[in-house]
């Protein structure tokens, strides 16, 4: 196998999880390349340095580009917050390394595109975090629309929705500013959601969208708490229709009590229907038209060692798999990639289409009209 | 107490209901007139007086105007075919009795129109069955949203799938034409959806809508088994606002296969959110941002007896109405009305608004452009 | 069809549930003689009449010897105090007349069984008032493992918990007394599911019981609020064995709070499993070790038209009954057995043998030993 | 921090689980030392030699006296067949080292009196592997009935089935026999239970089983397919007393079709009740009687930061533990432990204490008497 070093870019939420995955996704698989984990950046120095001894790293830099240029790094997990990550990203391909980075892209549709480009022309693999695609229930579902097991897809419907801005107390941050956040719930949440959809289903081609801000105004502690005006989305709706001419709707709130992680789908087929809920993650219910009438009923599917590579966890079936879990087969993905063994899904391409969705969602709502997705 | 004779006519689905629930308002509710089961209609003569015989009713006959025409009758329940149902209203309004019909009013708008006005000029009182608005979780719901329990309502989303024409080799009938069934889902199921939005929010005043016919040909059973072309909606979506400013979106499919009564619909607030699912008619979700985070989490309510009128029922907690009770409580809010005691509602004129939206989601989908709902 | 007379003993909560069952039950199932409400009791003058009104009952008394004895009735209901059950019981019989008794029997075992030999001895047929049993989604239950669907019975296991007695500062009431309600938690509601045992899976011929009285003493508001103390049992559990061989264990609160009708059982079986809530009536879960391992889960069936006799309620499917309608299945049983086309179950000598489990399960639990259930 | 070096014996499902852990803890927790990871054992070479180099370990062996007596070696993970923890744990306590043993802790009670009284005379530390117990949503139900939020505790119910023996075709193996084996479901599952009852509640001090071998023979491979007699129970129900006077009833089945990983327990209070399902291990039910009945429910709460140690796997909340996370945390606790920071538990006192309740029950399963657990 092939040496493998590794640069990680963030020590944050995403940053904490990318290494934990390279920290388990050897003794988990087996069959990967040992990560090298070879330097972390953190702005911030005792935290970079505390970093990189619990998660592991040889050497922590406060300087991202010590990451990319250092000679023993082959792949940069891009964690930083989504600002940064069109030049990061540049800054990796243009250093021929594979780049491996959170969703999403960027705050504007032209940095995504930039970045895209950039990385198809520096000719590197790149990898984008979309964890929920890395699911076995997920990829249990896929085969079964595959095989025909709910017959042709007829409506993909979908919401994912929290609740980490509901209060409308809550401070006024950067998260409020398209400036530094982009979209709101579209670019957090529905990128996720749109993820799956292009996985389950085709590739959306025509939004019609209707977004808010319910809660317009939030106090500003850097202006004395004096209201600062939010300017991203709170909530998105959209009509959405696939290549394949499937017809949809997808829903997204960042401001919905009580949702945790509340990214539901359900596709509906000529012979069943396929349903999901990311906070039950471990299940995956599915109903068919077959046999008798009085038999039919949603089937509650525990995931378990036939729908690989749950086996790969534990030998013990519908013992559960968590968030973190899924990192790791993202991360396993990753490492086979750069083996050149699998193909990286998705790529900044991929990617790319997904945010020109909720860019397209953005764009529809604010004419009012149907919108076609472009290349 | 003021004598009150009923005259019913349809003896099928929904007609049965009404019997049911005529025969069983005194019992369950005590303070309600008793209902005089004067005369019935079915255009089956052995059926009519089966009908007749099995649900207590007096008389009964073939020709519906007999029923309209009887001098014992004050209250007359329309649940013949949507297709006659303007007829029907028009000349119960002109015999001066009240109108009891079934959802959808009529095939058209322009029939709905015509019978809202029939009633109004007639000056006879009237109430739609949309009996969905009688769970006393509903009016749970409605108490909190009203006493502030989530806070400010800031969206309303809202889904109703059955799987009753999902069976893409289900034979073509009249409900596949717009001639005799009007709109397809829409006027099946979303009627429904549309009445919990108004009762529980406001009224929704722009929509945009995208409909969909999904098993465009079914063989016909009249013409040898040949395809006839379907020609209305299986499934709809839709961008809704409300009068008062929230945001909302709502789908219904006819096609979805394992639904059975699957109207699920949710309301978030500024401080929590309500949730309610009507195959599990008997519970409703709410989550309130109050106390420990700790400690949050969606409760589910069984309904009993300090949710009225479900004590009327039985006074045991969670032992469960059933879809025909539902009945029970309409009839008897339809016998207060008709004593001068409660305001009907939904009468013509909130069902026309009703029926002006599902028509506003089928055009603005024509149009592909945001249609404002008229008066 | 034969005439049938009804008298009704009793105008409470299970009184209410008779009589609107008679109401309904020639509307809802067609096939039954029109039962004839001739007469009812209750010990209250004003409350006789209303109820007589409300009910739709020609006669009311406040003695319910006039039941017994009126010349119009042919099946009496009795709803009145279990304490009186066995003195009503025995003249109903002595009168040659059908009994139609709650649960349960009687506050002893040595009442029991004299009510049951008094039926014996008249010949008359009895009914006793078990209406969960009459669930569609039981009798599907029972149907699938007779058809083997879960292959051979190997455990059952239940629960049925309310919380009516669990606030520890409600009154002392006559329900605390041996005396006057017999057993607790047992009479109350583990009756219930010792019925739904026997009739899925056999007679229970042994038990090892453990009752436990956990509020041991309440405010008497008879005595200015001093301590009275309780005399039966809050909570019960119990080791059962069937006659088949079949191990199993039952438990039951009345002191659980936040259940309110939770009676939930599960038949474990060599190729599959059957599980149901009561609070959820309209329900079935049902697992079967079949086909790809991949695809194995609990699937819930929504009671439908292929579960009779729910379609003569609805035909839309999944629409739901409710605690009510039970009842009204159970009339159409007992007058279907009144003109002997149904063998009516369980009748008294069935319901003895279910209250000989519950006095052995007092027996064992105060021996601490295992008890053979005698005839 | 303490150099910990670490030793493993046993590679297979709890070996790998125990390997993932320590890979995992200092990257999830931070303020634990790092483990170092010298030495695992394999019975097999080439098993041994990949699982150090995918675990991470420095060296491997094919002894596991090796291990014992490695000096690098510090903790010594007992992962092993049940058949040898008593030797292993032996020589881990005589050698000084901490045993940290997978439950349970022996086949025969006195094999785990041995180990304890090893442990004990040794003065070493010790945990066992009761990994359940380190769930954030258990610690909070701890927390929840210690703060009176259920009032007095006055019912303990729990079930734990599983189907890995389910099929009565599987292959008569080691496990069907007490010479290899010991109990079966008791051993496997139970002990799980009785740890939740003894953390939550308080000692278990009285029981009265009823244990079952339902599929009493099974086709021996090693023996030409003939029917082997299975030696142990498939199913296990036991009535049980606390030591503060709470009664209670545990269930156990391997052989439950559909249950995968179904530890289902509920706390019953004199003011509420807490419930919990393993299958869906990252949620908590509770029911409290306050404030309206109208607005009482059981409430569904997610686990979060607010339930530690949550929020060192994730920020967000909602997102989901899984089975191994829950070893992460107990390794967290061991090495806290180590370093004497915090109080190990369950020890080999602990954990013997729950191997005396299972042996209990099967003794007065044999004697059918209630039984009292000695010391």
């Amino acid at each position: 196998m092939k040496q493998v070093g590794i640069g990680l870019i963030g020590t944050g939420f995403m940053g904490k999880c990318h290494a934990m995955a390279y920290g388990a996704v050897k003794a988990v698989f087996g069959d990967v390349p040992t990560p090298q984990l070879e330097i972390l950046c953190s702005i911030d120095a005792e935290n970079a340095r505390r970093s990189a001894e619990n998660f592991g790293f040889e050497r922590w830099t406060t300087d991202w580009r010590d990451v990319v240029n250092d000679p023993g790094v082959h792949i940069v997990s891009i964690t930083a917050p989504n600002s940064l990550h069109r030049e990061i990203t540049e800054a990796v391909a243009k250093a021929g390394k594979v780049v491996y980075c959170e969703k999403p892209l960027a705050l504007t549709l032209a940095d995504g595109i930039a970045m895209a480009q950039a990385v198809r022309e520096a000719g590197v693999a790149s990898l984008t975090g979309y964890n929920y695609l890395r699911n076995p229930a997920l990829a249990y579902a896929k085969k079964l629309i595959q095989d025909g097991a709910i017959g042709q897809v007829i409506q993909f419907r979908g919401i994912y929705d929290e609740d980490y801005m509901a209060d409308p107390d809550l401070a006024y941050t950067w998260r409020c500013r398209t400036e530094d956040a982009g979209t709101g719930a579209l670019g957090d949440l529905s990128v996720h959601l749109i993820s799956v959809a292009h996985y389950l289903i085709d590739e959306i081609v025509q939004v019609m969208g209707d977004i808010k801000t319910v809660h317009t105004q939030r106090p500003d502690p850097e202006n004395n708490g004096q209201p600062g005006t939010v300017e991203n989305e709170d909530q998105a709706n959209a009509l959405i229709r696939f290549r394949n001419g499937v017809h949809g709707v997808i829903g997204t709130s960042r401001v919905a009590w009580g949702r945790k992680s509340y990214m539901c789908w359900e596709v509906h087929g000529s012979t069943g229907m396929i349903a999901f809920d990311q906070e039950r993650m471990n299940e995956l219910r599915i109903y068919r038209n077959r046999g008798d009438v009085a038999d039919q009923g949603f089937k509650t599917i525990l995931t378990n060692t036939a729908h690989p590579p749950y086996g790969q966890f534990t030998p013990a079936p519908g013992h559960g798999l968590g968030f973190n879990d899924l990192k790791v087969i993202e991360v396993a993905h990753l490492l086979r990639g750069f083996e050149g063994r699998e193909t990286l899904y998705p790529n900044m391409d991929d990617a790319l289409h997904i945010e020109r969705v909720i860019h397209g969602i953005v764009s529809s709502s604010q004419q009012g009209a149907w919108l076609t997705i472009g290349d």
